[in-house]
């Protein structure tokens, strides 16, 4: 059994000890975390610690799985911990993964300790499919959609402004640009024409909502290179029309072969997730059990998912693996 | 740059050369082959040698890919070669892997050669694809659907009818069996639920063809459990319409997440290829820069395209990987 550890019990914590009660070969030790009480877990017999306390738990966990935020957390905590532990993280923050990389790399190498930082699906299993399809048809070109889904920081964003109760924000894949892409005309697509934005808006009592749509509208990086929609609903339509983390996107490639390309190829990845944390989750746990085995054979220091063998993954043998999967 | 021969030079041998065309960081040797004359490569200034000449290469060339049929060629060529050089097939007789796997380990493990047996697209990506899938969602199903696209087997057994001049087959997937899978409902798909099976036959002058159509229809394990259509052209209308090779497929898994399930997820893959030999060559071309990346680091024996971090089969350095694709 591979022992696992989860720091940080927010949605993505939750789904990762959820995963864990599916992974017949692991099994979840303890849930950290910095909050000073409240915390209740779903798992029976299983303790809620104080993050402090983590240090005494150095030879109980095999694997820690860090739940914690991009944009402060992780930096400081990953590096932190990978002293100490395997860890596996779910960093987005693309402009600084060589960073995070770096350091994180430090401190598993100094401690005969192995990392992956980055996983999830994007970044993660939507990378898996680039650099495959990449690979395999060099003369092409891919293109990455997101959604239909919640984005959370777009929806943060329309929270912000002044009169705003509420809020949330879908992105959406353009139909026709997908269907370009998929004609293998490579297109040229810029920014805003392959996504739409739809916003849901909860404003209080009185609040011009003229103004507060031409300020989400207009707003520079978020929306205004964007064809964006908003709606303005109840409180109680939020709850129960959207209350929900659904995401999802696509992956496509198309290529030619043939000595002077006459072929066409399309390669074509996607997801469809009710829950985005919870997803995210499955995809932390597998790739703890490949950094617990990779650890096992001696390979220290920082990984990616690019850097794994699907094999690592699963919980069947390789023997299993080339008789039911390949 | 990474030196490689190919051995055999039918429509997977030329796929091979041409892909390697467009790989920056190979550079085709020699074109092995047991035909006595008539071979004439698109390749400038690459000579084209008989088979037995082989073992004079053994320093020139870092892998042999080896383009050869399942049925006999496979078997005894890739072990044989294992011997001398690193070395990756498709070998796709799904029942016959484990033996195959177990002579070309020992005949790669002995000698310190590094040796990829059945990659390509199913064996090869849909493998890969199922494996994440599975790994990722454990509470789930997968489905594996082909086409639409040319089976040369079923092909090859409409032509062995009598007074069949030509035939050509196309494996179509059902519709409603994708919409079902995609529901989320994991229907239990019997053999024929999954897939519709179209012939384009040109008969001979005089032949009965509702007979030939019979015939066709109830072959048994071929088409007997499908339902199939059967049309009759001319020897032209075959040339100028099916004379291709398309293929492609879909992986779908379903699965749910949640502590009761609540969430559904869909994740799918997809090909669609104008040339399936020639896609097949672009990933046999990644699967040998892999395997030569291997063999530099240490790692000897036989492995498949599960046991290949996505990183060694690109181009691109693990930095660039991670700055651009990550």
């Amino acid at each position: 059994m591979i022992r696992v550890g989860i720091l940080g019990y927010g949605n993505l914590g939750k789904g990762v000890e959820s995963a864990l009660s599916n992974a017949k070969d692991m099994q979840l030790v303890g849930v950290f975390t910095r909050r000073k009480s409240g915390v209740n877990i779903a798992t029976p017999n299983v303790g809620v610690y104080p993050a402090a306390e983590l240090a005494n738990f150095a030879d109980k966990i095999d694997v820690l799985i860090i739940c914690g935020g991009s944009a402060t957390d992780l930096p400081v905590m990953t590096p932190e911990y990978a002293r100490y532990f395997n860890v596996v993280d779910s960093f987005d923050t693309h402009n600084n993964i060589p960073a995070h990389f770096a350091a994180v790399d430090a401190a598993a190498s100094a401690n005969g300790h192995t990392a992956m930082i980055s996983t999830g699906w994007d970044p993660g299993l939507f990378s898996i499919n680039r650099v495959y399809a990449d690979s395999i048809l060099p003369d092409g070109a891919t293109y990455t959609f997101w959604g239909k889904g919640v984005s959370q920081g777009h929806s943060d964003a329309v929270r912000r402004i002044d009169g705003v109760l509420d809020a949330r924000q879908y992105t959406i894949p353009r139909e026709e640009a997908m269907a370009a892409v998929r004609s293998g005309i490579r297109p040229d697509l810029k920014t805003g024409d392959k996504h739409l934005r739809e916003c849901f808006v909860v404003a209080a009592e009185g609040a011009d909502k003229a103004r507060i749509e031409k300020e989400i509208v207009t707003m520079p990086n978020y929306f205004d290179e964007y064809q964006t929609t908003v709606h303005f609903i109840t409180a109680e339509e939020m709850r129960r029309d959207h209350s929900g983390m659904p995401h999802g996107g696509f992956v496509i490639r198309t290529g030619n072969t043939g000595n002077n390309g006459e072929y066409k190829n399309v390669i074509e990845y996607s997801l469809k997730l009710d829950s985005n944390p919870y997803f995210t989750a499955g995809v932390l746990v597998a790739s703890a059990r490949a950094i617990y085995r990779m650890n096992q054979r001696g390979v220290y220091g920082c990984k990616t998912i690019l850097d794994v063998a699907p094999a690592d993954l699963s919980p069947l043998s390789p023997e299993e693996l080339r008789k039911h999967m390949l």
